[in-house]
């Protein structure tokens, strides 16, 4: 995202696995780091500190920290979901096996408060801990929200507003704390912090369910793994929720041949979504991600005009036209 | 252990899992919690604290911290280990399966954090951070520890001194955080916390080893797991390592008849530990675990005769005398 700062987050989470560390270790929690990623979760924090008047440099552990929690996310959802590809190389467990990834996603975790703690020289003891209770409070939310996710893959029928109330805790709780931390960090005034808080819950919101259309319907190399995977996984998506409402049974057999059925063929998968797409399923999350992308504009715009309030602005819309 | 104060800690856990936590993951998480198990770990917060002159009351979030942060590992262990029992009760990926047991892990450890912030009214913010500190480290270093134990179960040769440096990690590093944690809270000059650390160290070392030789020799009931699992899974301890180490060829066959071999009989087992104790190992542990009993309580007895040191010169020899 923003290169400059960007370098200097991945230079922080670097240097908090020196040599010493047990090398498999290292290299399992590194590797998906390593792989790339869209570092969307720094540039959230260190913007919205900016945006706030603080200096963002100060912020750099606060990114490090949000997006150490995020891979470590990452790497116990593609164990939980099987998931063999990330970011266009095999998932950690892939690699090193199960045991080792539980191991690294923990290392993570652990690393992200560790993160947090080497900023305690350069910023007030009160504003760390409220940093760390975002930071802790998020990470438990997106533990809940997979619990619900993997609950609802289990499921005859999800609501609308339960796979709300999923994607708020899983995708959209750690996105709002990025906002939320860099703006503590900051001395943002409480008003500021709930005004982002708002603002990066809808960004949150259409970021899932972009990626719930990308899901179906990217381009595989640029998405870095399978189309399709939530369908095979079983996964409630947006898309499946709205379709699976207005499906006829014919068209209901036809999604549930592919949908939980981890050897659907490419074949199902496609007619599955081709009857998605004929219900109307993805134009509609097409439409709800443009309707919080629009709130979470409206909230950003009630700060005065500045270049970190454009660079914010420009994020919400590259997390609902990007194609990856 | 400490019947009053562990009840105050369990409560305070319970708390921290309100009815609004998804039901299955609020279950699979406090399963392990609610099978029992020795609350050594918070008993040595609470008692610290008194030690150094505190108030334990002040400490019960701390000791939580710590209960919670030890079952995570066990949790989480017992998938990587694909240990079937833990304190007579079968583990949480038995009964929950392995994604959800992942999943109370990660939800234990947030937890750990939320239940150390929720002391921020009683505690100054520096001793709390502090505190935050000493937890984050422990935690990272038991992931290393379980690291390197993986690694030597795939490998031939791990020397005594391997071997100590792994126990630290894996088992003393909590019990020293526990300690410390408990002090600084307590308010202890940094002369007390060090001597309280080395004494858990010293302490930690013999628990481990006192745990490999019940490993071996305990009545199967009384430790809630099968005995000789250690040897199926190839777990190198200071018994297999120098028992190894003395061996003759025909008596490192049997021994490696059994070890790492997931399909042993008992029979085979039997032959393999007996080859250990005709060899004099489990009698040279238990020796070993005597020399750190003595050093832990050399440290503590550094002290002032007072009720917590008295306590926990108790717990020390509770750890080395014990049957489960």
């Amino acid at each position: 995202m923003l290169d400059a700062s960007s370098r200097q987050v991945d230079d922080f989470i670097t240097k908090l696995f020196p040599d010493t560390v047990n090398q498999e270790l290292r290299e399992a929690s590194m590797h998906l780091l390593s792989a790339g990623g869209k570092r969307l979760r720094p540039f959230l924090v260190l913007t919205s500190c900016e945006l706030v008047g603080g200096e963002p440099d100060k912020a750099v552990p606060f990114a490090a920290a949000i997006e150490l929690v995020h891979n470590f996310t990452l790497i116990h959802d593609d164990i939980m979901d099987r998931d063999d590809l990330r970011r266009g190389v095999p998932t950690v467990h892939k690699i090193y096996g199960t045991p080792m990834a539980i191991l690294a996603g923990d290392t993570l975790f652990a690393k992200a408060f560790e993160a947090l703690l080497r900023a305690s020289g350069d910023v007030p003891p009160r504003r760390l801990l409220k940093a760390i209770e975002a930071v802790t409070k998020a990470t438990f939310e997106v533990c809940e929200g997979q619990a619900l996710d993997m609950e609802f893959s289990q499921r005859l029928r999800v609501s609308e507003r339960e796979y709300m109330r999923m994607i708020e805790k899983k995708t959209a709780a750690l996105m709002v704390a990025a906002s939320e931390v860099g703006a503590i960090v900051g001395g943002g005034t409480s008003q500021k912090i709930n005004r982002l808080r708002r603002a990066m819950r809808a960004a949150g919101l259409a970021f899932q369910m972009v990626d719930d259309i990308l899901g179906l319907s990217a381009d595989e190399r640029k998405l870095g793994k399978p189309v399709g995977s939530d369908i095979r996984e079983g996964k409630r998506t947006l898309i499946t929720i709205y379709g699976l409402n207005r499906a006829t049974r014919e068209e209901r057999e036809v999604i549930f041949r592919a949908l939980g059925n981890s050897d659907a063929t490419p074949e199902e998968i496609r007619e599955a979504v081709g009857v998605l797409t004929r219900l109307g399923a993805i134009e509609y999350v097409s439409s709800m991600a443009e309707v919080y992308r629009q709130r979470a504009r409206s909230e950003l715009k009630k700060f005065n005009i500045c270049s970190p309030r454009e660079r914010l602005l420009a994020l919400i819309d590259y997390i609902v036209e990007r194609d990856r």
